[in-house]
Formats: C-alpha cells, sequence, structure tokens
C-alpha cells in the first residue's frame, strides 16, 4: 500500500461488478496456489466481503480461501456469515482457532454462532470464556430468538437528566472512542429507570450550561426485550431511525439496538420469505455438497407428491369419461394451471397483506368481495378466449362450453382459496409463505379437475 | 394529551398488534362519522403510520380518511405512500392543496411524486413551486431513477480539513438544527473535492486543538451519483453504513445517502421479488379498485395461458397412447408437476445467487454439475416410490417404469433449466425475478409430458 493511495477516499463505482471481479480473480489466484499474494489482498478487503467471497464458493475452494484468512479477521468474517456456510466452515477449524475466535466477537454475534455449533463444542466454548463475557452472553441466551432481546447490544452510553450538556461533554471527551453507531445517548435516573434520549447532534448544537432534562427527548420511541425483532424493524421503517432503547417489563434500560442490525434482519426476512415459497430453508448454501442438499430438498417432493397424487386420484374418479373424450386429457391442465396462476397472484398479495398488517376484520369482507370479482372478471374474458380456441381445435361445443364453465368456477375457488388459506395458516401459527402455496395448488387441481371431468361426465355421458 | 403522560417515553410493546388495533378503532370511528375524534387521534400518530393505515383501507374508507388527515401533515404522509396508492389519493385532492403540500416536501421525495404524476399536472406543480425548490428539483431529474443521484439529500454539512475541530463545534453550535441522520460530516477542499468524512463521535470526543485533516477518514467509502440504488444498498449492508457521501464523475461532493432511505430501498427490492414472482406489480395496491386490478393480473393470465396451450398441444401429439391408457392422463400431472417442483427450487437459489452476485464463471460448473446431481438424487428415489404406487394402482409394470424414468428426465432437465433459464434472461437484461418460473414450467411441463407420453407411445403401443 503506497501513502499516496492512502490519502484518497475509496469510491465505489459499481461495487457489483468489483465484487464479481474479485471473486473471479481470487478463484485464479487459488487454483494458481498463490496463497501469499490472496492473503494480502484479503488484509485490504472488508470482512463482510471476504465472507460474500467464502458464500460464493465451492466447498474446496472455500476451505482453501479460509486457510488464507488472516487470524485476525476471522471473528468478524465469521459474523458476517450466513448460517450454513459458517458451520460449514466451524467444521474445519480447530478448537483453540474456534475459542480465539470466539473471545473477540461481540456477544451478540456470538449468541448467533452458539445456535449452530454442537452441543458439546459449544459447552467447551463457554468454559473457555471469561466470566464476564460469559455472563452476558448468558443473559442474552435468555432471550427468545428472534426477539429485541437478542438483537441488542449492552454497549450503550447513559446520562442522567440532572447534569448540564458542558458535564457530558467533558465526560464523552474522557470516553474517547463511542460504541459504533452512537447517535444518541440514552437517559436514565439512578435506578435506570428509561426517561429518553439525547440525540449527540443536540448535545454538540446545544447550550453548554443546559440540562440534560431540558434537551432530552421524553417521546421517543423505545422497545421491549420481548418485542420481536420483525416488530422492531417495522419500527425502525416508519420512524427512520438509527437507534432504539431496549427495556425490559420494568422499563428499565437493558440495551440499544442499531439499525445496522436492523437492516439485516430485513434482508435475512426477504430472503426467507423468497426461499421458503420454494420450500427451501432461509440459509440455503448454494454451494451446499449434493447430499444434504437432496436430502433437505426431497422432503419437499415428498410433501407436494402427495398433493400430486390427490389430484391424480380425481382424475382416476373419470376414467370413463377420459376413456370416451381424449380431448379431456388434453385440455384439463389448462383449467388447473390458470386456477393456479390466478390464485397465486391472490395468494401473494394476501400473505403480504398480513405481513404488513394491512388485513383487519373491518376490511375483510371487502377485500374478499374485490378479490373475487377480480376472479370473475378475467374468469369471464378467459374462458370465452379459451373456449373459443378449444372449439377450433376439437370441433365439440360442448367440451368447450364445459371447459370455459369450469375454469370460471376454478377461478372463482381460487380467489377465494387465495385469501382463506393464508388467513387460516397464519390463525394457525403455520407460515403462510412456507405452505400456502402447496394447499392453494392443491385446492386448485383438486377442484379444477373436478369441475372439468365432473360436469363432462355429467353432461357429455 | 395530559402534561404527565407527555413525561414518558413511548414504548411500543408490540407495534403489530397495536397497528392492527389501531386500524380497527379508526374504520370504527370513520363508519360512526366521528371525523373530529379521527382528527385528533391521527395528530398524535406519526404520518408513516397514518400512511400504513390509508393502505390497509378500501377506496371509500381511504377517501375518508384522508378529509381528517391535518393539513400539515399531509406532505409527509404522502411521502410515506405506496406510489399507487399515492396516485388513487393525488386524484382526489385540489390543485392547491397539492401544490401546497408539494412545496413541503423535500425535493427527493417530491422527484418520487412527480414521476407518477399525469404531465400536466407535474407541470403546473414544477410551475408553481420556487425557482430555488424548482432547480434542486430538476438537478435530482437529471439523474437516472433507482440511481443513487436519486437517493441523495443535498442537505449535508462539509468543513474544510485545516480548521481545528473547536472551529467546527463552534461552527455547529451556531448552526442549531443539524439535518436529520448527520451521524458524520463530509470534508472538502475549496472546490469541492471530496477529501473524507468525520464522524461527529470524533468531533466529540477529539481534541479540540487538533485540526479536522488528523481526525477525519480518509478511507472512509463514497459513490457515485449514477451507481445503481441496489449496490449502494448492498455498500450499506457490508459496511454497516449511516450515511454516504455522493460524488459526481470528478469526486466532488453533491450530497450524502442516509441508512433510512436504504432500508426502504431493500424492503422494495423484496416487496419486488416476491410481488414479480406472481406477475404482479411491486406497487400493487391490496385494495385497488376490481377492473384496474382485474387488467393488470389478466395480463399475466393471458401470458400464462399461452404456454399452458404448449404443453395441452404437446399431450394432443399423444390421443392415441391417451386413447388406449386412461392410466396415462390419470398419472401425466405427476410427472410434470414434480419437474416444476425441483426446477422451482434451483430457479429460486440462482435468482437469489445472481442478485448476490455470487455466480461468476470459475464456480458455474460446479454448480451445474451439483444441481444436476441433487436432481439425479431426488429422481432417483422419488420415482422408485412413484413406480411402485403406481403399480399398485394401475397393475401395468410397463407404464410403472415409463413413468419413473421420465421423472427421473424430467428431474434433471428442470435441474438444467433451473441454472440456466435465469443466467440466460438476466444475461439478455430480463428480470428473471418476473419471468423465470413462466419459462420454467414451460419446459417442466413440455418435457414432462413429451418424455412420459412419447416414451409410453414408443415403448407400448
Amino acid at each position: 500500500m503506497n501513502p499516496e493511495q492512502d490519502e484518497k477516499p475509496t469510491i465505489e463505482a459499481t461495487s457489483d461488478t468489483s465484487t464479481n471481479d474479485l471473486l473471479q480473480h481470487v478463484i485464479a489466484e487459488l487454483e494458481a496456489g498463490n496463497s501469499e499474494s490472496i492473503a494480502q489482498r484479503l488484509e485490504e478487503t472488508h470482512p463482510a466481503e471476504v465472507a460474500d467471497l467464502l458464500e460464493s464458493m465451492t466447498p474446496e475452494q472455500r476451505s482453501d480461501l479460509w486457510e488464507t484468512v488472516p487470524v485476525t479477521q476471522e471473528a468478524e468474517v465469521l459474523s458476517h456469515l450466513g448460517d450454513e456456510v459458517r458451520a460449514s466452515i466451524i467444521d474445519e477449524m480447530e478448537d483453540g482457532e474456534l475459542i480465539a475466535a470466539a473471545e473477540s466477537m461481540a456477544p451478540e454475534d456470538l449468541v448467533e454462532m452458539l445456535d449452530e455449533l454442537p452441543t458439546d463444542i459449544s459447552t467447551r466454548l463457554m468454559d473457555a470464556l471469561e466470566q464476564d463475557h460469559r455472563n452476558r452472553l448468558e443473559a442474552i441466551l435468555n432471550y427468545e430468538e428472534d426477539s429485541a432481546g437478542r438483537l441488542m447490544s449492552s454497549d450503550v452510553i447513559s446520562v442522567r437528566e440532572d447534569v448540564s450538556i458542558a458535564v457530558v461533554l467533558r465526560w464523552l471527551r474522557r470516553h474517547k472512542d463511542l460504541p459504533s453507531h452512537t447517535d444518541s445517548l440514552m437517559v436514565t435516573d439512578d435506578s435506570g429507570l428509561y426517561l429518553g434520549k439525547l440525540d449527540l447532534a443536540d448535545v454538540i448544537t446545544g447550550d453548554p450550561d443546559a440540562e440534560v432534562a431540558q434537551l432530552m427527548q421524553t417521546d421517543a420511541v423505545a422497545v421491549k426485550a420481548t418485542m420481536s425483532e420483525l416488530d422492531v424493524a417495522r419500527l425502525f421503517e416508519r420512524r427512520d431511525l438509527i437507534s432504539v432503547a431496549v427495556l425490559d417489563d420494568n422499563s428499565h434500560l437493558l440495551g440499544r439496538i442499531t439499525v445496522d442490525d436492523i437492516v439485516d434482519v430485513i434482508r435475512e426476512e426477504s430472503d426467507r420469505v423468497l426461499l421458503n415459497s420454494a420450500g427451501l430453508s432461509e440459509e440455503e448454501d448454494l454451494f451446499a455438497p449434493v447430499l444434504p442438499s437432496a436430502r433437505r430438498r426431497g422432503l419437499w417432493l415428498g410433501i407436494n407428491l402427495i398433493t400430486i397424487f390427490a389430484a391424480a386420484w380425481v382424475i382416476g374418479r373419470f376414467e370413463e369419461a377420459l376413456d370416451k373424450f381424449v380431448a379431456l386429457a388434453v385440455l384439463m391442465p389448462v383449467v388447473a394451471s390458470m386456477g393456479g396462476i390466478a390464485g397465486s397472484q391472490t395468494l401473494t398479495l394476501t400473505i403480504r397483506g398480513i405481513a404488513l398488517n394491512q388485513i383487519a376484520s373491518a376490511n375483510l369482507r371487502w377485500l374478499m368481495i374485490k378479490e373475487i370479482s377480480v376472479g370473475a372478471v378475467n374468469g369471464l374474458v378467459w374462458s370465452v378466449i379459451v373456449a373459443f380456441v378449444s372449439y377450433l381445435w376439437f370441433e365439440n361445443i360442448g367440451i368447450a362450453l364445459i371447459l370455459a364453465f369450469a375454469m370460471m368456477l376454478n377461478l372463482l375457488a381460487a380467489a377465494f382459496a387465495g385469501i382463506a388459506i393464508p388467513l387460516l395458516l397464519d390463525r394457525w401459527n403455520i407460515d403462510p409463505a412456507l405452505s400456502g402455496a402447496v394447499v392453494l395448488t392443491t385446492v386448485t387441481d383438486v377442484i379444477g379437475f373436478l369441475s372439468f371431468l365432473g360436469l363432462a361426465t355429467f353432461f357429455l355421458l
């Protein structure tokens, strides 16, 4: 590193291409065995980007690269990794190396890692930690997973309300390094009762002789440690917060949550919804080995197989009709598919509405009528077109009319199911993002085949 | 509001239930016509939460509630609304009311709204604004949509590197209100060239006699105004940033982007991926009227109808086989569906991998082999089970074997297509999140029906 370059701020033109270039470059160097040049490169790379590199590599490249990660970076890189990738790397670490990394991690990052470790290793790790570190860890472990208590850091500066700003400034100056992302100080009384917060900006711009009580914000929002992390995230989004105080049930200050962790919560939640919709775990590692991947995905295929056989069983009830009119076999997927697609639109909107808390009993009836009307309008339009095409194809007016009528029925059922299924799943505490689509497809397949083949059996045989 | 309550900080126990309670309460009050009690309630509610309320209402409730929103809140509420809901509300506003609201909006919020307005209204609005406001607006409009330039605020404090911290402190104290989310000051030279940033925390804790140059971070990351907002968001995530400087091509400071806007970018991107996967626009309003909703969704149904007819056409090629063995009609959806499900798992992982920049030419071959192997393992396992069940059902060993073999083939094709389709779409600049699933399902349907019915025709007829 030459001193001249050091003077210039880093400008990221498009981090996108540069990451991919870096990945290509590092893999090429790995393959060439230039571990020294890689180690030097990694020293200049942010730990979060080293974690990105590891996540974009095959198992073999990954363990090669990990060996060149400087020991001083290991803790930070580990805390930036996704659970599954981290587990694969921890597997390869020696106990001593792991304990050294754990000791330099912030307790709230370490807790996340502990959850993933085999019990014997995590127990040994806990024992190896210093008493103070272990106590803080145990305090965090007492909070439920995905609660505010797990997200918070206890590294927070609190001041009394009856001191002057000048005193606060002097005290801060002695403190030297403020905890990262400190945008405000918390105001508490002697017992630790939370009274409000004092923005750092107000400390700077305020009259030095003023008391904290005069400048602090008493209406600043705070959260309880038991609040779910998703609710905390919604609050950050709505109020444009940088940090928020976390309190116990008696309004005593426990710590604070900062926006950088909230950004991760939002990203993880978005990954979860996306991956769960395909029956994948939110931590699914793109570069996981074949057998574990196959096992995890196989389960989902098995669940779906049951629903497909249910649909096949329905078809099997109408062998006579299928035997007589082969056109029925050709056209039946049209009815089922169109229902599935229309239903998944309603389902997706409803799942999002539930997540955003937009659906209340006061607007549910309106919503149901609206979605069924949308289904009716599209059912009408596309039924006419489908009937017309199928009449041109098979020249059987009976089959064309039955096809149109069955599709209409299925689109109405799909609209109803698209709202009802996620609401029911949510009430039963089953995540609609995970299982909504399977249940919905079963309904639209069964009703699609049943209505089309049933009507054909009734009218044409 | 009694003064005692005012003294207590707001503790959000579970914002979740409280929002929903608020929604129920407001709707009940609306129906009872108690607009005064609602207006009072809204005064105490954060504008972002008022926006949430509006988004959770039927069109009629929405326009009733909007009438009770205090005029002073209108601008802020508008800037928190989603595009589609905002458009429906702007439709109902008088020109004067709209101009008044626009005048009090920050230019970067106003730009977003201008994009949505009919040209004649936006021109009139631009003309009505003060010269200064209009100039700032036009400067922002010059940047491409979804670029850093559109996100940035020009409300930024910059200091020279050769002044002392004491001078900076004195200057800030005169300034009184710092721009919101100011965690650091930007350091520039006389020409506006960006040199680095100075954390507010360092201003407080640093030696008052030190020069800015000694305490500023010269290696702080900065972005160009042309960088895409998604790249900026990834940078915030990786580096845990609160704010970042935005520069022009010559490294002159233009403004800054703060994390609160990044949180919105991440949320919008997550909504986009979720809603696009069902062929919905990311701004789709759950409570939009029937006809516009039906029209938008109808387009997607029409696109899918074409692909379903393609699959039906394939089935139609095998009328002879279907005529002879009705079991083929019963079992053919099994082959197509299992391919579709396995393929969508690979597709989802690949789409996410592309978004996270994890896929490079150096690991693509490994990934392809891995996904096809996963398909092979699951194909083998489930083929055996499916063959066994179908043999029990139809007691035809030929059909059972062909079913197993066709399913195996389709799962391999699905794995290949699940990687190849999104990569090709991405190369052609078509969003894989929007059209990947349609293309994939077409492939797995066609290959599923073709292999099963084709093999049956070849071996059984």
